[in-house]
């Protein structure tokens, strides 16, 4: 009889961004709370051409490392788990946004593509390979989220407490 | 006059990560083609309960690091462009996720939230601070593309050339 159990895990990240200086060198705290509780410290800087001082990998460089080497450790993760031969494997991202703004307001950011290219040897059939990139597109965390819609909430600490913002 | 003209800019971000060793470990090179051309290089790994030898930041560390400094860093370039007082700054960021699976199928994940907590010093009144965080909200690339549904493409590099996958 088959094995048709749902089975669900949560798994929950915490982060704490900090400005140093008066420039925009931040200091970050990432925590992973379950299955075990694990921290790293992590820093970006912006560069000369934004006033920054270089220090530290821009904002962007973790989210694109992220993004990318999230499916590409699903590949692995699953090649392994359904037994699909897979070596020498590299994903690449190709990611590109437009910016725009009406005379002197603030820029209004829009993603225009997110592309990934797979590469790596294999001696399974082409239909193996491509139900190992599935389970990869479908357990990554990072596709995941930018596939479905947001609704990402704010609040700001105030004199009165916290407030939506 | 007002100066009303649509203002836009491009970034392109290109990122590769590659296959290290046998286990989770992954070396990645981002790039930066505008406005200048800039590279960083980073690894991420996965840690013992994975299967991993925790030998850098897991990715999602990664993501998490560049969505929340994302924010803070907006935030700094928006309080120097529109002169809001903003001193200490930190930001909060907090995420879920859910995992679900089917007997021995692999797991499909789903973002459950994201939460933003803004704390600063400051001597603007509220309403000044509330137009601050709407513009570093606007612009920051990571928000614009969690709040936007987006289509991911993906190639694999079979004996055939790429195909779609």
């Amino acid at each position: 009889m088959a094995d048709d159990r749902i089975h669900t895990f949560q798994s929950v990240f915490d982060c704490e961004a900090r400005a140093v200086g008066d420039r925009f060198r931040s200091e970050i705290s990432v925590t992973l709370h379950k299955p075990e509780h694990l921290t790293w410290e992590l820093a970006t800087d912006e560069y000369g051409f934004q006033g920054g001082d270089g220090t530290a990998p821009v904002p962007m460089a973790y989210f694109m490392a992220g993004l990318t080497s999230c499916l590409l450790t699903q590949l692995r993760v699953f090649a392994k788990k359904l037994r699909i031969d897979m070596r020498e494997a590299k994903v690449a991202c190709h990611a590109e946004w437009e910016a725009t703004a009406r005379g002197r307001e603030p820029y209004v950011s829009m993603p225009k593509s997110v592309h990934m290219d797979i590469d790596f040897a294999s001696a399974a059939p082409l239909a193996e390979r491509q139900r190992l990139i599935d389970a990869a597109k479908g357990a990554c965390f990072i596709e995941a989220i930018l596939r479905e819609p947001m609704n990402i909430t704010h609040r700001l600490n105030t004199e009165e407490g916290w407030i939506d913002a």
